[in-house]
């Protein structure tokens, strides 16, 4: 027989865009390797360079890259990275994007909208993707985007324990910010241990119909220890008045618990003065030093990246790390 | 110059499975044309053979389709019509689903699922589909399953206005029957100007975790008619016992509105036995009369997919039909 | 240099959908391995739902599905494990087809049908099938239907060593029940020592066009035990009739041999009447109790599958195995 | 409204590569257009060079080449014509092979061949055809190897009624020159009123399987005219050798009919010095004068193609033109 | 015959992104139509939204961006454009990227580079663009990277006409500011009537070997009017020092010409404290008025464009527009 | 678990079709390897056939090709030899084309053109190509015209470093024959230290616009050994009017230097003829014993082939191979 024979290695590589170089590296520690030393930069057009400085031929590449603003800049260099990884043969190619950037426009909410999350799903397919590693889909469906593997992960044991070793011994309330949501806030008050559930409504008078009326809150807080759950805090806007909502209907005390702290102006301000007791969220996105504030509580989710990487690595079970919820 | 120049016309065709050709004619009726004549049978080993009698060579296809039960046989012999067209060179394929099939299976609940939602919208594309209209899809996520345009339409019009007309002078509260529907309940809310929401929380005992504690309603009912509203009737259990737990709650009384009538055994018996004053659907999908009990209302959804037909053939604006909810 | 090293292992896995259950346990107790356990039902509207219930990150997968009566239903299964498979991160998966669906419909006989046969080839593809494995195709072209390896196997070898020993005694014809697999019957004059050929020709008389003559047995089959050959019996009508022309022509008497049994009905009344005096198939479809019958011989095609899923998964050469014939 | 409207023309242009173009021509001139002014020549190195001497931008374009020898050679610039008409904008592209090149590599005879057959499907798909027309395939099936639209003609009618108006007032038989055709030889027999049937049938002898026994006549040709048919003569090695073979049985004639006359060394002399009475043809391939002899009949297929392409264009029935055998 | 007919219109409609609306306008005037009014603005966390607000179904779409910076906004800007069209079934997608973006990464300069070049074809055929429109590409093989029609479009005759007219009576030549532009000069040169032609090559000395020696010029420039031409001026490093070198060699003036001018900083500066006396660009990209400055002449694009783009959507010829040069 | 374990093996083969097996066997030796037996000959009508005469499942293919005359035959070869290795399922299958066919037609010179460069890197695709390697394109945008990863090797060390070696002690000059090529012949000045640059205008007198100028050498070349270099020689006419042109200029010598010996005719005689001392070119295309003559030195290129197939399968980087210039 002609041929020459050889036993197959795979060589696990991690690779980070520099959007949030911070939790990349957490990532590679918790897995005891490093990251590759990749260099990356804008020419003067703003047009963004990237060369990795090893030879990455044949790995099991994971690309790890947050979507935070300015995200078309951090998108476009996670795509050009994947691009460089497959013209340079990487064997297989894993994005890892902690926060699913566009994961918002994820239908046509009026006639001749883009569904610009469909669209991400392609551009990273087409680039050369083959699977997908992310957390907390703004809704679930979107997994069903992308033509090939997605690992959806959840950052709610993470939060959903903290919250209940630093609050559960008081009477919770798991409350949604609006009527979208309340899918999420169920499945906190089933690892809440059946906490009562309610949700903010924001109604319109039958006699002003093109009027909002200030939010209403459905269900029974009073008394309660109030979690307010979201996927994401964007400016703060909804989930701030949600918080003042639920303290005016008599709640004994609101917290805010979400995965993904984009914190964009003027969140922090309005964070900062909300009746919230505290805000709890994790390090999908990257938290600038001028974003920090007192009432905020910052968990990692790098442990469950890695684990994630590791299974998927080593084909083991993602879905039998995080109960069956992958 | 060289060719052979003509004035380019074209021909708007419909064809229709046979899965709810009633609705196909009425369609056809409003357009005034006829279906397209076609045989389709099964062999003895029940595989399915379709043949179209008229040429249909460069014509813009509308292919009617309701996926009822036997789902799968309905859904090939629309695959396989699609592929019949586009071998005998139909310009453009619209695949009209009144009823989507397998929509609910539209994420991985838990791991090792099939996305089914998305697997069929690659599946009509495969076959040959460059187009596709339907109406109140499970989640509007699953628009973005579809590689090119969706025609979403929505029912809420039809039911909600049969419902104003019919009970509009009393107190009106709209009810969703779980968590994941309240987005739906709150357009209802909207269109009934500005009715108060409520939805049922399945919630589980603290001291007893396995234990679904029976329904609970969140938000207030009492002494309204409540319009109890739903995208589908499957079995009907869900909503049957949602009626009961808001009847308990101090109702004045329950419609339950739903677009998709699937009304699968022993639905029929649930509903005509619940506490529902009415139950209001449209005929997207076909309804056996066996399956018809008196205080079941049928509205017809023909007029709505035959404007967006000939919107689609007339580029017109399928957006402006409803009211920019497409 | 960066990155994490490990040795790589591959791994079979076998999964089974509902179809034919009993051939897959045979070819997975030959290669010494159990079937994945896999959760498979109709939800009530008749929607199928499946989940693995083993992790299969990274498997050679290999899925078997006998598309027998309903076949739509059992087809549109075998699509939806294999996308399972796909979101489930299987590296290759390996449809095994003992019986292709729609395999008659493989071009167009007149104008506007579908091409079936290539329909369900690409509607695999884009469920995510790397390979396909099969039994037997109508027409061999339809390896060509498939966009990747196909291995195609042959019962021809189990049938016809059978007949050999059981009566190679005795002078022996092959005859084909129609012009159209004559091919097939000269596969089967090879294997059985040049025995002669002969087949059945409907043809019209001159005068009277519109009007099919009885069967006309070209050949010479006068005294011989004739083995009449064909891929598949459906309804056995065709096969039936051309036993009887054979015998009227003065046959010895009359073999029935066929690697698919699909026996709708009334195939298993028309057999057992018939002057044929055994029929021999395999179990590449499942064949229920009551379609037995004394004159049946049914011989296992599960080795055959057996040894081919080996060699794929060891990449052994299923050529060498079959007589370079595949 | 924003826009410019402008009625839509269409525009027939016909193109012809340089392997056939007096067939090319005589086609246009029934359309009463003119060929594309062409550039197509070789570099030295044997490279093609192709360019189109008139806008062709939005053209329904038809590009016409037959695969003869040097058949890669056309092949090649067949798929160069079709990327310069995308790249130039033509609306349209069907490929018009009049005989397809690789048609006999339809499937896998052994393993590790290639089917050449479909990857000229896929070729030219690549390359940017819409949709194909060719005469007589080697196999039906094969139209199921292109992704599109395909119209396959038969030169059955031209063929028959050529041999029925010379012949038929003589006993006829159709006779095929091996176990393959014989589908092709019913249908012959069909259009010839019934005409008995029989073929050659290629036996080896029990005691010594690896030596192919002389032809062997199945069915009875004594005293008739037969017509031997195939779909094309290549060599000719084995038609004329079948033909012998009936002459030995005692037929009164042998005349030899076939679509695609190759006519490869040493066919000419074959067929000139063998004992048929004649030998009809069609011009699907180019004949060159050194290729003519005396008992060559060649009917001209252009009138067929000519009108499929303008039913084609003009969206009419190519189904209907060939008593519903597309 | 079933069915309904009607004449078909097109309906050319024309889109701008936000980078450069001021040539999209002028462009729309020159056609005496209107830009279509879109939506399009940032989210807080510089999520990009748009829509159109006016329906375009079934038109034929014209969507101009230039890709300036922030080059990575503008370019997602341009591709969520193009879903949101195919999303609203328009029926033929045009990009007009008077400036494509990341064209100079279009080759792997060392390993482990990506080809953005191909990569943005790739995300723009994948977003749904049909063609493109495009002027002066840094190499003219990009357009074999998108996978259908590019028409390139070329600046050279409005610079080139320009700067004859104001420089003709002198004695010219081009100059090219490096080895790679030489090919460009020769078009200036053939278009000036065959001034001589010379160029910068920036030598290594012999010695040694990592540091380039200053630039040389290669070929005759002294006493004549230089025009060093270029596709673009980014910071204008390198053309300035060309402009030195030649000056130091004798010439009697330098004039630079180039299509894009991006003018990064500090190009701005280094442009004004040059020795060319003058500075010609078009508006292929915006140019700020703090970018402005004496020297600097720009030319518009526009009228080039608007031909382009009426030519293709009257299915006219491009190519005869630009002496053969697309 | 279910399932069957095995350690993964990977399997270099290598394939080499018939246009230049001198050169894979060099390659084969190299890595002490036989080439896979393979069956290849034309049938009468000249269809190529192959056949692989060794299981090749699951191996890591390398298919050896060179395009030279007739080359159309060769790449047909080439596409069959790959289609044949994806249906016997080869794990990976590597296209090796020391020369890259139809390379010069990497644009659009003018209107209505192919772009065949980009045609064959798709038609590689389709036929079932994961990846290429090839030797000095004609631009190094051709590595972006296929999707997927490209191992560009380069000639220019050889060759460069032959040329150093005997002719170093003289004054060099670098001269490339056309302004297109100067960039190589830049890369080869910077190879030999510095060498100065040159090359030939072709020039049109402004007077006479329709008549070229005799070559006009730009850059000094008097008293040097002149080294002019270009990618391939076909018929030879630029290089030896340019080799002509710099002798008149007072060159002390040339040396032709070129990767691809195409040698079309009559190249051979005029570089005989020529003033050229020595031709060096290398064996990426075979020079039959009548293309060879006295002053041409042909170098081995298999060393390079052999270690970059080497480093593919084994995963190295290819890049530090060849001083980063991959």
């Amino acid at each position: 027989m002609s041929g020459m024979k050889r036993a197959t290695e795979k060589n696990l590589m991690i690779f980070s865009g520099r959007a949030h170089p911070v939790l990349a590296e957490e990532v590679a520690a918790i897995l005891e390797t490093d990251l590759v030393p990749t260099a990356a930069y804008e020419f003067a057009n703003s047009e963004i360079y990237v060369r990795f400085e090893e030879s990455v031929r044949g790995c099991d590449a994971f690309v790890i890259q947050s979507h935070t603003a300015p995200i078309n800049e951090w998108i476009m260099e996670h795509l050009i990275m994947v691009d460089a990884l497959k013209r340079a043969s990487a064997k297989r190619i894993t994005v890892v994007m902690p926060f699913y950037g566009y994961a918002r426009q994820d239908k046509k909410h009026r006639g001749r909208e883009p569904i610009s999350a469909r669209l991400m799903a392609d551009l990273f397919k087409t680039a050369g993707a083959d699977r997908l590693i992310t957390v907390d889909l703004h809704a679930d469906q979107i997994q069903g985007f992308f033509d090939g593997p997605v690992d959806h992960l959840m950052a709610l044991p993470i939060l959903a324990d903290y919250v209940r070793e630093k609050y559960g011994t008081q009477p919770l309330a798991v409350v949604s910010p609006d009527a979208g949501r309340i899918k999420v806030a169920e499945r906190w008050s089933s690892r809440l241990g059946g906490a009562p559930l309610a949700f903010i409504h924001k109604s319109r008078r039958i006699d002003r119909p093109n009027e909002t009326v200030a939010n209403r809150v459905v269900g029974d807080v009073k008394g309660r220890m109030c979690v307010l759950v979201d996927d994401m805090i964007d400016t703060g806007g909804t989930i701030v008045k949600a918080a003042e909502a639920i303290m005016n209907d008599g709640a004994a005390g609101v917290i805010i618990a979400a995965t993904h702290a984009i914190l964009s102006d003027p969140a922090v301000d309005r964070l900062k003065n909300s009746s919230a007791a505290e805000v709890v969220v994790t390090n999908t996105l990257p938290l600038s030093p001028d974003r920090e504030f007192d009432k905020l509580t910052c968990l990692s989710i790098a442990p469950l990246v890695a684990r994630a990487i590791r299974e998927v690595f080593e084909d083991g079970s993602v879905t039998s790390m995080f109960d069956g919820h992958a």
